[in-house]
């Protein structure tokens, strides 16, 4: 197992969905990423919180042995976020965003997280992204996650944390923007010429795409009848599949491949309830046994054509 | 090998898309299925064509080894369908739909066909395809497709087909409206309640899942660069499926997943040109190939989790 740092955002989310709401629940990048990887490795969180953030939350992720020694509080509110989820579960409508203390956030590792050996940095400002990048070791494996603000405003530095990953991690809609395509595959292209060794393009309910240097591999997402909340998917799927290459110290092809099927079975536990109720309930052996129903939903058996 | 007989519309279509434009050309679920599964099994296709149908067109399926005993010639005009791609390659748009001498199409197997061993009900009135289903041995392998007009015009007739087909095949939103759910696997529950071992949900760019007692398979699309004309992918894709099941001569679990499989690899060489220019250039080597390109991509790799 190796160590796995996170840096992004904690948030207080208010969300609804046609199962129910919560008002100020526990949520962030940071925190679902860093509350799915820890059931498999070691979790250090770069993140910001302000002076009303509840103790008891800090508790929780304390007790999942997450280490919040990078974890800074300020001055002020805490990050909020709230939205609705209304006929597509798949697209939530934002009602209101209150940055607070994550509008001035500085990321400043911890000289003991300088040497992570596994760094993902969640969406947040491509400069502040860069900035976490020269703090770490140029040995590390690298991921990055963005969103369509940082691809329509701050195209360059976008372009530049790009260049320095070793991981772009986005969404379908974001790829497709960012690379000014109509097709995925053409889009995946334009984002691996800027260097990075792997592209993962995130689908929803439609799982996702892994593309290594002409390597292509599909994960689909684990089949649910209920989807109670979807806050959350992408950064847990993205910390299960770090979760998973850091815990086995790899990052070779077939480790990504295992990975995304780690990411994809996190995910599908996380939108079985609000905030983390469900991430934080589970175990390391639900995960593997899920994960051992849904391998054989993707085997198409070991005999060859038979034409 | 095992005979296929399909059920279904012979039409002339023109088509527009970002690539370009095609005017009455050859198309209809009824070919596309049959040019596909014909480079696998012998196809016999029942359907009609007006007076004004091309004699080339005729030849061209002769040529293919597809039997046109049961494509009958009545007075009148072949069924036109004309429509545009705009952004979404998923999603036709229909400009002008003629159904001239298909409005009074009226199923007739000649008696050599009434025992053939896989028969599929392509997209058609409900009530036809019970009339064919009425011809037909009840020890056919039977799989139907429908559409949206159906569900909505015609629902018990509809579900008397899904109570007596063995294989459902539809779309993704026809699934979702024939159900009322807003969940895919809930609606697949629907549709099983009905009878079908096997219900099969077409999710277009994203492939398609496959259902069967509760055990489930996904197979993606295979990923293209280029998309010139999507037209008649669904049908390919089914073609693919029943022609590999009849190549075989068989129809459990593990066929199916590899009949998936080659109806989505005869499904990506269909759209890479317009009408039938790509399907009828193919060989069964090309759909071997293409498939062994796939597997790959859809291989997780034979280790087990390392956590």
């Amino acid at each position: 197992m190796a160590e796995l740092l996170v840096v992004g955002s904690v948030a207080l989310d208010s969300v609804e969905t046609p199962s129910g709401s919560v008002d100020e629940a526990l949520g962030g990048s940071a925190t679902y990423f860093s509350a799915a990887a820890s059931l498999l490795t070691p979790v250090r969180v770069v993140a910001v919180v302000g002076e009303d953030f509840p103790q008891e939350h800090l508790d929780t992720l304390r007790e999942r042995g997450i280490s919040l020694e990078g974890l800074q509080r300020a001055p002020g509110r805490t990050f909020r976020w709230s939205g609705r989820y209304v006929d597509d579960l798949n697209q939530a409508v934002t009602l209101d965003t209150q940055l607070n203390v994550f509008e001035t956030f500085d990321p400043e590792l911890p000289d003991s997280y300088k040497d992570t050996p596994f760094v993902f940095l969640a969406n947040l400002h491509p400069a502040l992204q860069l900035k976490v990048l020269e703090q770490t070791s140029g040995e590390a494996f690298t991921g990055a996650d963005t969103m369509n603000f940082w691809i329509e405003g701050e195209r360059e530095l976008l372009e530049e944390v790009f260049r320095r990953v070793r991981c772009v991690m986005v969404n379908e809609a974001e790829a497709l923007e960012f690379s000014g395509e109509s097709n995925i595959f053409r889009a995946v292209r334009v984002i691996e010429e800027l260097g990075p060794e792997y592209i993962v393009i995130k689908r929803g309910e439609y799982g996702a795409v892994l593309w290594h240097r002409g390597e292509v591999f599909f994960i689909p997402a684990f089949p649910l009848e209920e989807v109670i909340d979807p806050t959350g998917a992408g950064d847990t799927f993205a910390g299960g599949l770090f979760g998973y290459l850091a815990a086995c110290e790899g990052h070779r092809m077939e480790d990504l491949r295992r990975g995304l099927m780690v990411g994809s079975v996190m995910a599908s536990y996380n939108v079985e309830d609000f905030s983390l109720g469900r991430l934080l309930s589970i175990t390391r052996e639900d995960i593997i046994m899920r994960a051992g129903h849904f391998e054989k939903m993707i085997h198409i058996g070991n005999g060859g054509l038979v034409i």
